[in-house]
């Protein structure tokens, strides 16, 4: 495990400007221009085949390329070495959790990254996640820990499975085993995915995912949640089953796919957003006690809002989203925070610059 | 009755800067922003549990609080002499109608509000809107008297009910009776909500709800439409209803729900919105007849738009809607007017401020 | 046909400023919006029953109107003189090939237009569209020649048909027959439609309409895509289909509508961007071969994205699209081309600003 002393005398030995590093995908665009308006010199660990493609973007392509065969080279020792030299941050983001793996990062990545390296740990298993939102007091649906226990319409999910593939709704035990079967041999998901199935009550009701920021940097004497939390977007996944009703009335089985492909943007009732901010500030609380000092930097929660149900939450992410790539410019929300076009990625690069002026890096990187 | 008299005098004696008032709900974050950006004093009439989120945005929070248990308090004479004192305007919005009460505006709210004033009661019930839109010669759904004349889809509604709550369609009149005591029997809704049912043709189609804006100042000379109305954005409501496909093929019952969550943005096409101006000048010139000088400043129309049938109108709004919270710093179609950002709320400031400007507030204020 | 030549010439004989001239429909707002900003004086062609609401918009007014009684006239020779007096570059858009038609373009109409003149011929038949994106190697849906062969869900649409009218799905030849019927029957569509018919396998997944733009003038050296590809927004139709869940469980017949009536905003997973910037340069490499020099300036693909099957395109237009009317001030993806708002309608007149400082504004205009 790279511990914490670990990366503070990595960052007291950044002399010279700080590069914001970005593996190019996922959210990277949005970060490198963000990073780039912030004033930062980046860097992009970069697919060779891409290149080219990330060049393309005048305001938004990286000054250097670090290139890779693939992402998990990223560990290699002599890339941390580079990485290391240019005095990189990295900005963690989905793709990076996935490709490199939250054990990895954790155990043999030494560059610092944005925000509490451990909150990659909690976010990465269901189980953690779980664990956090109930200690946040933050309603979830039930779990069901035995097919032969439904008693309602459930959603199936399996961890292992890419983003959503494989994922079907069920009625009963019996419609539970045939369709697991029939996503089985159509090889859909394969044996090793079922050991970690999940098996959920089907939440009804209107998704929002709300984009958290939690700035570390309070104003003297304020509470969690006084003014260093923000809500900086929010969005809806789009997802194969979200077109599935233009397939009517007999709706091919390839709509009923729930791997996210892209992201709208929308707005909650002004109310409801109050109380997005109240369950906000129960996250942050909860993520102190779990993993001091908790969570840092951009969160998002993705949650169904039902009027009889309120709010459920079914997932939480540590980092940055990809839905806020919605949002290069801002969004409906941050120009209540920011007089500036304010992106989650510009958000980032203007917390490490703040970071930096205060000689307080160490309290936003890990 | 408040007169207009009143409202005249008590303006004419606001000696100082005017302060834009508003309820802490609704769109109170955009009217705030808005009225800081035209350069105005504001106030939040606020629930106290709510006052820490409303500080928690730099450039939306309300210059000072008026703190209350309940929204209706704002009637209560010391609360109205507060904001007299304060030479507040009052921007009204939903929840000031909802929880206020259009008769309780119009009898015992002495306050200046923004717009005419007799707006909100011909907004306030569904049979004084359809009066107005029979008026300006929209197409509304057919109507019907009574469950038995049912011959063919309709949609049933309750004006009790909060925001499309327990709303259902049905076919026939057994489905609708069957449909209403279920909803019944559930407590979805209530037997006094039954004497407020609406049983309306369902209309297919595409909903489009623009937001207009009509500027009481025109050029010398000019006929209304000339210049004078606005389309300053357009949104879809987002209600349970429509995230139901989610359920196929067994839709569980609580998307059956047409409760108001939130709000998306979208346009339509060029000569659409050609027609939907043209419609706009229709309601304008009818709110002149029947509740003279008519309406002014924002308000929106719930339409369906579909091929073969055109814009069908099944409600309006006689004041600023929540939709227009997408777009604090502009919308698809405020750039064609505006060069800076311009959202509804600041739209609204922007008029009282040329009415400050003119000497004419009593033109925009009542 | 009007020859290459002489519009050279008569773009030879433009002495003082260029006018920006479009007919006053589809995306006209947009591209005077944009003409305005870049400088250049506007021309708008305009149905008399519409100039009121055109000028009803201070910033996207046309400086000058001519009016017509429809479109077509524009290809009155009083008229074409007229936009030739006044140096006029036509824009094309949907409507103005739809009610002009890309024959009479090519054949009648002398003034100067943006683009390569020829890419509205290739964009309006669809068996050429299909041959270019052959060419270019992108999947398209299956075709069946004749209903006798349908073997899985089909849709089934008509080139004669306005937008979208009387398309349908069928699984069967016997389904494909009593659907076709029942159209005829009820008027949606004509027998002369039927012979334009296509029958095209239906693919499930979600629609992604990227927003391309075409630059000729590339950095020396530099190849297709090399910085002259851009995407400068993306969206998706809203037709009444797109509304069908809402009459759950017993959809009225109204709804399996495919007219276009709107757009809304998303954004792609950025590995799927980069999927797309790597079709749009095959596109304009096959448009390279097929008709030289290909497509210059705006174009648009309309694709099915699924994540067991990658993007199907089913359908390309070679010249601005609606959707771009989402994006008056930029969309997600422009800002990381543009430090200023950056509309599809203002990069075209950017484009043709270059033209003419760099004294080639017959590289952009045919």
């Amino acid at each position: 495990m790279i511990e914490r002393k670990q990366i503070r005398d990595t960052l007291s030995q950044y002399e010279g400007d700080v590069t914001i590093g970005v593996l190019c995908s996922h959210s990277a665009l949005q970060i490198l221009h963000g990073a780039r308006l912030e004033g930062f010199e980046t860097v992009g660990v970069c697919p060779k085949e891409r290149k080219k493609t990330y060049s393309s973007f005048p305001r938004a392509k990286p000054d250097e390329f670090l290139i890779v065969e693939d992402f998990e080279e990223i560990l290699d020792e002599k890339n941390q070495e580079k990485l290391l030299e240019k005095n990189t941050v990295i900005i963690p983001h989905g793709s990076f959790v996935e490709y490199v793996g939250a054990e990895n990062i954790l155990e043999n990545f030494r560059v610092p990254i944005f925000g509490n390296r451990k909150s990659l740990k909690w976010e990465g298993s269901r189980k953690k996640q779980r664990k956090w939102l109930e200690k946040a007091d933050v309603k979830m649906p039930k779990r069901y820990e035995d097919p032969s226990k439904i008693d309602g319409k459930v959603i199936v999910k399996f961890s292992g499975a890419k983003g959503g593939r494989g994922f079907f709704t069920a009625n009963s035990e019996y419609d539970f085993e045939e369709k697991l079967e029939k996503r089985l041999n159509e090889g859909l998901i394969k044996e090793e995915d079922v050991e970690n199935i999940t098996i959920q009550e089907f939440a009804p009701g209107v998704r929002y995912y709300p984009h958290y920021f939690h700035s570390i940097f309070y104003r003297k004497g304020a509470e969690v949640g006084d003014g260093s939390l923000e809500i900086l977007g929010m969005d809806r996944r789009i997802e194969p089953i979200d077109e599935s009703y233009r397939g009517l009335p007999d709706v091919p089985l390839d709509f009923f796919d729930y791997t996210v492909t892209g992201n709208e943007s929308l707005v909650v009732r002004e109310k409801l957003l109050v109380e997005l901010i109240d369950i906000g500030i129960s996250i942050i609380e909860a993520s102190t006690e779990l993993f001091p000092p908790g969570i840092t930097g951009p969160f998002c929660l993705e949650t169904i809002y039902h009027p009889r149900r309120g709010f459920t939450a079914f997932e939480i992410s540590g980092r940055i989203v990809a839905g806020t790539n919605l949002f290069p410019t801002g969004s409906p929300y941050s120009p209540y925070y920011f007089e500036e076009p304010m992106s989650t990625g510009r958000r980032i690069a203007r917390e490490i610059k703040r970071g930096i002026e205060e000689e307080r890096m160490y309290r936003v990187i890990y």
